[in-house]
């Protein structure tokens, strides 16, 4: 357990209202329904109200609304959006219980003379950082990482060991990247020639921008011609695929495992769901929301929830309707045929 | 081939009544269908039984209704279980054909001083291994692998060439983790603030129990606040991703490409098949199994199978019964009306 | 922007007749909505037919069917086939503004004594190679590669850094293998017994044909007990498995995280869609194609192209004809006895 802190240390980082003693100390961070006299809980979620009453927790984080029941059991913090808060308050506690260490160039790193390092730069044990490669202030540049020639990592960005970043590609400032990330693999591009087929060199690269990150083992190509485009703020989680000459809009989150075929646009603001897919080619406007699982076949111009999985069934009721599906054409044809008669 | 064993040494190893001459010498394992005079096949799938007969094979494992079968056309094993000795024969050959060097701490490896290794320990050249990592007795680094400050491996545990161990996480005993594994990267956890995401620090671990397998390239978040959970003896095949928070009850077995969303609890027994997808905040039973390409979307209480996937056809007929099912709901008033006509 | 060469140059390299004068100078490749007067196009795919006439490229490459249509706005490069021009122009253009390093081992490589090392081959830092492996004139090996016991690399094949090619494993000549590549982890094999699992482990290996393609963080697992096979010319796309003694016939291409389970047979010239699955010991013929996202789950012997994804729709009517999908063969019993009546 981290070294504790009182609530009053909590709100002159954090602000927030707090009902209740402010010397109370916490230990940890928690969910409410297993908070204990050391826990620092909250509430957002509308459908764990029932947990707050009858919480343990030392304090709990709430909206305006549950001010007077989390306060009638110990201690509250009283803020407009407790999901916020919390989110901030993880920030500041793993700043306290896991501090950076100080920045070094480790020297079993193989740097090329021609790369570029920035000030307060973190490199670690035998990563590469090629010619012409450009690393910003204050980066960190995890053991086992490849920054091929002439690619850039922005100030503050932070790479896992054992990230890839292709030659010429960029990725803007206060990035993260996770482990096994590979940016600026080859995008899949053949011309078929009698039976085989024939390399379409990627000519292009990828552009990250800022405050991006990007989840283990995420693969995004490079382009054709022009670049791939990650914009600002896009958050994508472990085990995705973007495929060459993608563009996705500032602030967009995509869930694990879900890809992009090539050329497609994703607008701003939209969420894919985990294992989605969406075919080449294609546009999706702002404001987009793709249920898990759903494949994307066509353009979409309207923002909203979109969605496409087969509802799972028992294994025997699945069979019997899965098989009926695929009779689906004739049953419509058989009732229109009894609506002629009637 | 191998240096050939006679069967005498087979039996004296893994057991089993041998009909038949025991200097009979066996120089591969193979499937009935391929296999010569010195092959030592088996039969355990009864879809197999007609190869029997007139397989080439120098000797075949069967269960004791096959013993007479088998042994009419040359050497046989007799075993209650014929493919589970198969496994372990498998297991005796491997020893055999692949004897393991010698341990080392490669001169190449980097290794903190605060880190503390066991005895008879095997670390890869460009191992890293980070202050307050332990590595237990007897157990195998391979080259390239990261394993963070406090991170700990268990006795035993054969890590491959290029897996990461995030800061803070354990793996047991015995336990085998392939190429490209990434444990311990941050769950995907966001807090929506104007349009902006902030990032929700992920402050758990993963803990993983003993006789553990992880496929390559399979990926283990961190949990948000405390730690993702592996049981004992479950199964991971390749490409596979873990939310953070998710439990995985003792010896379940997951096929490549299947993903599990966060805070998800999977049971005892379970089987999920390649590409299947759960969404969070689930909880699955013991002796749940899950259909390959299957989307699970509410949680299941009762042991069983379930599936969902589309059944797939010719492309023309799908398309006719695909469109058609968009119209699904509406056939099925038309349905009611003709009903309450009739 | 690239060194500008003459339209004469393009001609004299990759042939094609000129329409228009050989001394227009091309600094860079692009599409025909974005290309400028410095830019070489191309038509291929007749939907963008309407945007040659207004095209302010340089020059087109074209069929001899749009020749005059190209002609009369610029210059015009007449080929047979203007997507494989496209791509030969792009191989073209990739030696020129990519120029190869020379070829050398770096001091930071760990090879072992007894690896096999061809004429002109280049070595990354950090890249392992251990002993028996064999490495063929003029393959290139990226940083933090891994090329374990016995395995071996074809002449002129390309490994990205960071790569795992596994004990006894064989590539074949003219290969590209992407960043994170696993080739030769464990196939997923267990006997069960008794509630837990035990290992069967694979004593085969991995063999890849000539002219492969493999895509970033693509897994190919090591064979049970013969090999799984890669024949030539196969292009593999990111995040694809493959597992265990699967054979995929010769020229056959798959998209990204597709997914083939063990014992599978591909044909030749088959093409599967992104993320499709095709469950273990299956047949598909050569010349079959699958659509994106779909399950095969049966063998399918006729050439031809295969679908089977629920199609999407917004999420209030999906939700509609998802829900009446599992009434659907109750549906079919209503309609029966509609008839009966009629």
């Amino acid at each position: 357990m981290a070294q504790p802190v009182s609530l009053a240390e909590v709100i002159a980082a954090l602000g927030g209202d707090l009902l209740g003693d402010a010397e109370i100390r916490i230990g940890r961070i928690g969910p409410l329904a297993e908070a204990d006299a050391q826990t620092l809980s909250f509430l957002s979620n509308p459908r764990y109200q029932s947990q707050l009453a009858t919480s343990g927790a030392a304090c709990v984080i709430v909206a305006p609304a549950f001010a007077e029941t989390a306060a009638t059991r110990g201690a509250a913090i009283v803020t407009p959006d407790p999901y916020l808060y919390f989110a901030r308050l993880t920030q500041w506690w793993a700043a306290r219980v896991r501090p950076q260490a100080a920045a070094r160039i480790h020297p079993a790193a193989v740097i090329d003379p021609a790369a570029v390092i920035g000030e307060g730069v973190d490199i670690g044990p035998l990563a590469v950082i090629e010619a012409g490669a450009r690393i910003g202030d204050g980066a960190r540049i995890g053991a086992h990482c490849v920054v091929e020639r002439n690619a850039s990592v922005g100030a503050g960005t932070r790479l896992a060991p054992r990230v890839t970043l292709g030659f010429d590609c960029r990725i803007g400032e206060r990035c993260i990247v996770h482990s096994g990330v590979v940016i600026g693999a080859d995008g899949f591009g053949f011309a078929p020639d009698k039976g085989t087929w024939v390399k379409i060199e990627q000519l292009g690269a990828v552009a990250i921008g800022n405050d991006v990150e990007i989840g283990a083992n995420t693969c995004i190509d490079r382009g054709a011609l022009d670049d791939t485009v990650i914009e600002d703020g896009v958050k994508l989680d472990n085990q995705i695929q973007i495929g060459h000459n993608v563009r996705i809009g500032a602030h967009t989150a995509m869930a694990g495992c879900s890809a992009i075929a090539g050329s497609t646009t994703i607008g701003k603001h939209c969420t894919i769901g985990g294992a989605a897919m969406i075919i080449g080619h294609l546009t999706l406007a702002d404001n987009v929301h793709i249920s898990m699982g759903t494949a994307i076949t066509r353009s979409i111009a309207k923002p909203g929830q979109y969605s496409g999985v087969f509802p799972f069934d028992d294994n025997a009721s699945w069979e019997k309707n899965a098989a009926t599906l695929r009779q689906l054409h004739a049953l419509r044809e058989r009732i229109r045929a009894l609506e002629r008669k009637a």
